[in-house]
């Protein structure tokens, strides 16, 4: 690429997105029985914003490899990434998904959970294909397998800590282990796809760890100060869920008032609180310098991950990952 | 060994379950949260036949590996087949599992699909680190992702023929693809591991898909000619089930009489029907010749399977990969 070229984020995962449309339908063959196979197709190939399969096309370009060679692995991380949307869309009891019934529903219970099944497996079958050193592959499998091991863990740890508030700490790990890992495997992984030695696998990584939690930090900021016309969000919503962000941890150690401590907890996670109670709470967090805090925290997640990239010499994907990077913390949606 | 030796699959199983005691413990560590971690050794540890496990370590000696080369891929392969018993459990009802109070109902449905998924994770993690060359890694990665592919397969389409009598042929292939392509993925991988070559890892793995066949259509088999005092199963049971077998597609093929075919027709799948009816039912099916048929097909596949391991070299393995496909219809429970 001419350097200098300022790469709109949004506009090239559509792209992409597009890109990896044939690739997606490609690998799950006319079987039987028909019902498994339609319903382990719906959610890959009713398409998303498809940025796992993206972070490991650019990865693996970013560090000079040839990028048709990191498909089918883009491809493993999307069908793995979809398996646990239908496993955790049953335990979550949602019911729809990208404009369409959830699995579990649309068939039933014991085929959304095989369907998931069924996508984790071929994701493997996938892995055991990819046209690389077959030294590299075992570094690919190892870094995917961990994820979805992990994966497992951070859905657990969701549904443990359900309508509770737990440390910082605590939240991080869970969003660590639910949005990061499977990021980070599909950044390291593209970058081992695409020949990167351990020092690039490594700092891939690390940035696309950065980058999971900085998005979805962001993401719980958007549900509390982003503007519900855009979101879909009402913004009372996760204050009435009480939903643990660490804009949440950061009220609940930074209110000096205890009366108004009181007050802030006798709101969050009531699910009858009023529109003028919840505008309250966040004015209290507000006052509290919680909401700014948890702003300034993906900020920081995403310059942490954006400075990991300075291992990589120029190119259109690395412009692409910080572009990724920075759209994670300036987008209204 | 002293050739001629023989070798008592039964108590060869007992004696290599309790060595598989100590790394089916090994590989899960103390992580959060601990009721996933809970919920995902119940079933490993509490033991069970671990006949595949016992194929990856025999298939390993047998070709004349390092045995314990391939410990972790018998563990591997058992944590794959509890995974699939704890999700199908959950999706049978299945309120029961080795004197234990299942996973969805001793945890919750949530955790037994997360214990399952992270058993299922933890497997190709351990299928990462075998310390055997890369390339028969990739082989054995293989066999085992196509493998689980296909047990997705084979518990839908045993959910969908529910209650059906479909044609042996299909009834056929959803035990194969229930049953034994695990076995046969285990037996292929642990040749694998052991360093054999592609024609007697192809051997082995026909081997114990044979095998596969042959046990299941014997448990059929004791399922309606059994002794109810050892199988611990009513024979009436798998009759009022309506339960599809090559015993009743046989029957359905041959009872030559269209009012005893209906008088058949009338008890198969009739929940409320007497010991009379069931014990009628067994003796029109005796008549025609299709419980004899059931044991004569399930010793074919035990000779198939035994004549596949020509190709290995005399071994104590070797005596009990035979003695195992005998024990496999010479058995009471």
């Amino acid at each position: 690429m001419v350097r200098g070229i300022v790469i709109d984020a949004k506009e090239y995962l559509i792209k992409t997105s597009k890109e990896l449309d044939g690739p997606i339908r490609q690998y799950i063959g006319d079987e039987e029985p028909a019902n498994l196979i339609a319903a382990s197709r719906q959610y890959p190939y009713a398409g998303g914003k498809r940025m796992r399969p993206a972070m490991v096309l650019a990865a693996a370009g970013a560090v000079g490899g040839d990028v048709s060679k990191a498909v089918p692995l883009a491809v493993a991380v999307e069908y793995i990434h979809n398996f646990t949307l239908i496993h955790d869309d049953f335990m979550d009891g949602d019911e729809k998904r990208r404009g369409m019934t959830t699995i579990h529903i649309a068939y039933d219970v014991p085929t959304a959970i095989l369907a998931g099944d069924a996508l984790f497996a071929k994701a493997f079958q996938l892995i055991a294909e990819l046209d690389v050193p077959d030294r590299n592959m075992k570094e690919v499998l190892r870094y995917v397998s961990q994820a979805v091991w992990d994966l497992a863990r951070g859905q657990q740890m969701d549904i443990n800590n359900e309508g509770k508030i737990v440390s910082e700490e605590a939240y991080i790990e869970t969003i660590r282990l639910k949005t990061s890992v499977l990021f980070a495997a599909a950044a390291a992984g593209g970058a081992l796809v695409g020949g990167a030695g351990e020092k690039i696998v490594t700092a891939l990584h690390e940035y696309a760890m950065a980058l999971g939690l900085g998005f979805q930090i962001f993401d719980d900021y958007l549900g509390i100060a982003g503007d519900p016309s855009k979101t879909g969000k009402s913004v009372g919503n996760d204050i009435r869920k009480g939903k643990c962000t660490v804009m949440v941890t950061h009220a609940m150690r930074n209110i000096k008032d205890p009366k108004v401590l009181e007050e802030f907890k006798g709101i969050l996670g009531n699910m009858k609180a009023t529109e003028e109670q919840t505008a309250r709470a966040r004015s209290i967090m507000e006052s509290a310098g919680s909401i700014t805090y948890g702003r300034q925290l993906a900020q920081k997640k995403v310059d942490e991950a954006i400075s990991k990239l300075d291992v990589l010499a120029p190119s259109e994907y690395k412009e692409f990952m910080i572009a990724l990077a920075r759209y994670a913390i300036d987008r209204e949606v």
